[in-house]
């Protein structure tokens, strides 16, 4: 088969010229006599590939110096159990907002240690709304406000972020990190699974304000999930995920060369809109978010029943266009297109649902 | 550079075949039009890696039925506290032999946890050897002992099992799995980190016994954490590195076509033998470890003084074998001869070895 369009939510569509390079370079790497995935982390040309991903994502999101960058293993999951362990001590109110499925786990984990507080929780709406949230609605005493900046199931997100007052910020930017400008300052941690936008699954990056940082924290917390301990060692106090950071820094390099998160949210934003003008006239296709809160990387949409939801599926993958199919738990259909998903396949797409839609009229 | 031998204590050398192969399916993977790196980890054709690749561990190793295998992340330091965590009780007593660096570290991370005891310490003989245990120096109602199969650092290893009586037996294999036979049925649990033996970093691979599994967990545990959450949700409780996981499906394939763990094992041994062999008989080179407790996976010597162990290191690099510095805390060198390094790399430097030894004569 050719080479498809894959709408997936994550793993997802990488840059064609991103897995070009590695495939050249995958015996050996730029004369070094062996593949990245060889390379001791300790040696010196690994140590490279590392410090230029962290340089070129430090510029491609402007990160001020007064954060840490962490390669991390364990996804987002895991960044579930670690922001609670670092942020807050034992018991310590910290504050959800609990907009998707993702937020909602962050929010179990988050009551395993601390005394979690849901400020807002958006289930009655089935998740398809961001709820409003106000500085006077989350505990002032909180260790932090985790909100979840795209929700990938639901296709909602964060367009304008919220006021905390004196809490700090944490967010969860694993599907729309690199995919639209954000301003690092407004946060005090951020992390992201890289799967979606950034690379392969198996890294996760952590941008973390180095205040935030400290040994004093309560013995029982692994020295593995201690942020402190892998910003001194560099993310490397044991063996990192060599290659995944590898790949993660073609990719950064590809935004780079695109023009930069700015150049690539402007296209983010047509290749969404192409399908949510379609999805507003539609008589067939209906979209699942609100209006306000829709997300310009996973726009999810219904057909009026299940037959009809395979067939459209079913004519999508015939031509070339794979994992459109919903989150079980929404139905109905995804498109996730994420920063390597070219434009060309988003006309594809909407091209199908015209002909698709034009077929049920006859 | 022309590929060089690697004797990198890991990550290390990976079989060429494996290399190649991973480098024709990079961009498109068995026509299934997307790389395996973007692939959705819920996608049949990405299921059926993952299936192989445990089907294919459990042929090569042999390992039970009442045994789960888990494809995790963290490497073997994280495994450090999911141990404790899943098969103690909090501040239920638990053994440790402190036979390395790494094995030290396992026993800190279980002090965190658990009443952490060292049944020995080798750190007085500097870990050259492998104390004596018998089941009389292990408190009866240990949860586990937990040793440290094969000590990279130092060149050791377990040639013979310690009898524990009634505690189950916890191995940290990552430098030896699958470079000698081993008994699974003799471990109450197996870990290894997959960057020597098995595939790359940022894998790690778990064998435990089913009966070891349970619900009934400290709820402060975090679910990343809980092997039975993971072997309920067949290793994907969430994303799962899914790009390492198809590379040690990869090697596993390059065993069995070797013709299995018990040939590789016959050719380390003789890959090791060489090296011993003209390091018995070396009046500049010499041994580390005890002779009885000597590794066949890691080979560690030492030279009279620095500059001598310098010139040894550049007249090898110069030669093409690259990696052979000792570890920090050892000094002098090591040379990791996993299974993807062939013999005629161990001919090579065993000649390079004669070559310097004639030229200090000179």
């Amino acid at each position: 088969m050719e080479r498809v369009y894959n709408f997936s939510a994550g793993p997802s569509q990488l840059p064609l010229p991103v897995l070009e390079q590695a495939q050249r370079d995958l015996v050996n790497y730029s004369g070094a006599g062996c593949s990245v995935m060889e390379m001791s982390h300790r040696s010196k040309p690994y140590q490279a590939i590392i410090d230029t991903a962290q340089a070129t994502l430090r510029r491609i999101m402007q990160i001020p110096d007064e954060y840490e960058v962490l390669f991390l293993q364990g996804g987002a999951s895991l960044q579930f159990s670690m922001v609670p362990m670092n942020l807050a001590k034992r018991g310590q109110t910290t504050a959800y907002a609990v907009t998707g499925q993702f937020a909602k786990k962050a929010f179990e984990e988050g009551k395993r240690w601390g005394n979690a507080v849901a400020v807002v929780n958006g289930k009655e709406n089935g998740f398809t709304r961001i709820p409003d949230i106000t500085a006077d609605m989350i505990p002032q005493d909180a260790a932090y406000l985790h909100i979840t900046g795209n929700n990938t199931i639901y296709g909602t997100t964060f367009n304008t972020l919220p006021e905390t007052g004196n809490v700090p910020l944490v967010c969860d930017l694993s599907s729309v990190i690199l995919g639209k400008e954000f301003d690092v300052s407004k946060f005090d941690l951020i992390y992201a699974g890289a799967q979606k936008n950034m690379g392969i699954a198996g890294l996760t990056v952590v941008i973390v304000k180095k205040d935030k940082l400290t040994d004093d924290l309560d013995p029982i917390i692994p020295t593995m999930l201690r942020y402190k301990v892998m910003a001194d060692k560099g993310s490397m106090y044991n063996t990192p995920p060599c290659f995944a950071i590898y790949m993660a820094g073609l990719v950064f390099q590809w935004v780079e060369q695109q023009g930069g998160v700015a150049a690539l949210e402007k296209i983010n934003t047509k290749k969404a809109g192409l399908l949510y003008d379609y999805l507003d006239d539609s008589k067939v296709f209906h979209p699942v978010a609100d209006k306000k809160d829709r997300s310009i990387m996973n726009v999810t949409f219904t057909l009026p029943d299940d037959d009809m939801t395979a067939a459209f599926i079913r004519m999508a993958t015939e031509r070339g266009m794979i994992n459109i199919k919903g989150h079980r738990s929404v139905g109905g259909c995804r498109a996730s297109i994420y920063n390597a998903m070219p434009i060309e396949g988003v006309e594809k797409l909407v091209q199908c649902m015209k002909d698709f839609e034009a077929g049920q009229r006859d």
